[in-house]
């Protein structure tokens, strides 16, 4: 059973790794600028990173539903795959945040067509078992 | 197996399209009143998408984790049936919310009621299995 | 089958009755210091307890990730003894956080000792199950 979803488990523990590394990146810059908490504004510099994390953890869950639903339903090692490249994008999201509001809209509209590559997975995995069952 | 959980998966997928709208509607409301990320302040229209869409994200996990152990240890079908209505409420607390944050509290008591019910399957379900193990 | 996650459900359950907790003093220190949605601002007492919640409500799928994969992969009720532990650490942060920002820093490096070991089990376990499959 557990070969089944082992593959989207290591895909779940590397995303909450890169979280960490986030949520890293905002203490450091929160002492960088002096933005203690609970202050949430700051200069550019400092907002740029605090969204770019906000942003990464407001799509955790939906990057965790549609990666096990699909991994479940479709194919395990794909929907994986897929995972690993939404983790590269969001990385690369996060970095170009950093650098400037324009240069994190590449990497963002990258992992929203991973994210809609999971969804057509899901949507067809779960086509399928209801076709099969009735 | 997948039988079990096909319609929790279902009520899911469903879930993120539904996050995946409130999105796009800050997106929009962000060219429309011309606030650029990382800003998040702005005219009061604004705002309240804003914080209706970050309240509705707040809840998903929430929301996710009930559907799944009310579904798993009690009963799927009436899980996934609580799962819609959820959704519903949500869309009607989005709508209500843009309008004026009046307008949001009848679906926001609402939601909070079908959540209530989810906690109530998953608490019998879980002692139950409780119950009949020892 | 159940039997090997029903631990697992239990601390999700109660840890979305503490995140339902944290929302309520929310809204109880809205009406307190008049800070009506969709504003986020206000007295300091008012924004500690704001920045509290929403930083459990962020940790909240990290955490669940963590305590799901480390208790299927490794051993369900160590995990789920972690569960326990991390939930009353986050409520003593929640109440650090309400009493000054200072006091939020002990049970928050508490907290994240926690997760790093769920994350530890949940690394251990994946790599047994690797090892004893290829």
């Amino acid at each position: 059973m557990l070969h089944k979803i082992a593959l989207l488990a290591t895909v779940t523990i590397l995303g909450v790794l890169e979280q960490a590394y986030f949520a890293i990146q905002v203490i450091a810059f929160r002492r960088k600028f002096k933005v203690s908490p609970p202050i949430t504004s700051g200069p550019p510099e400092f907002e740029r990173i605090f969204r770019a994390q906000v942003n990464c953890s407001e799509y955790f869950p939906i990057f965790l539903s549609l990666l096990w639903v699909a991994g479940i339903f479709s194919h395990q090692a794909l929907a994986a795959f897929c995972g690993l490249i939404y983790l590269y994008a969001r990385y690369q999201y996060f970095r170009g945040y950093a650098h400037s509001a324009e240069r994190r809209l590449g990497p963002m509209y990258f992992s929203t067509g991973v994210l809609c590559v999971l969804i057509g997975l899901s949507v067809v995995g779960l086509l399928v078992h209801f076709v099969r069952r009735f």
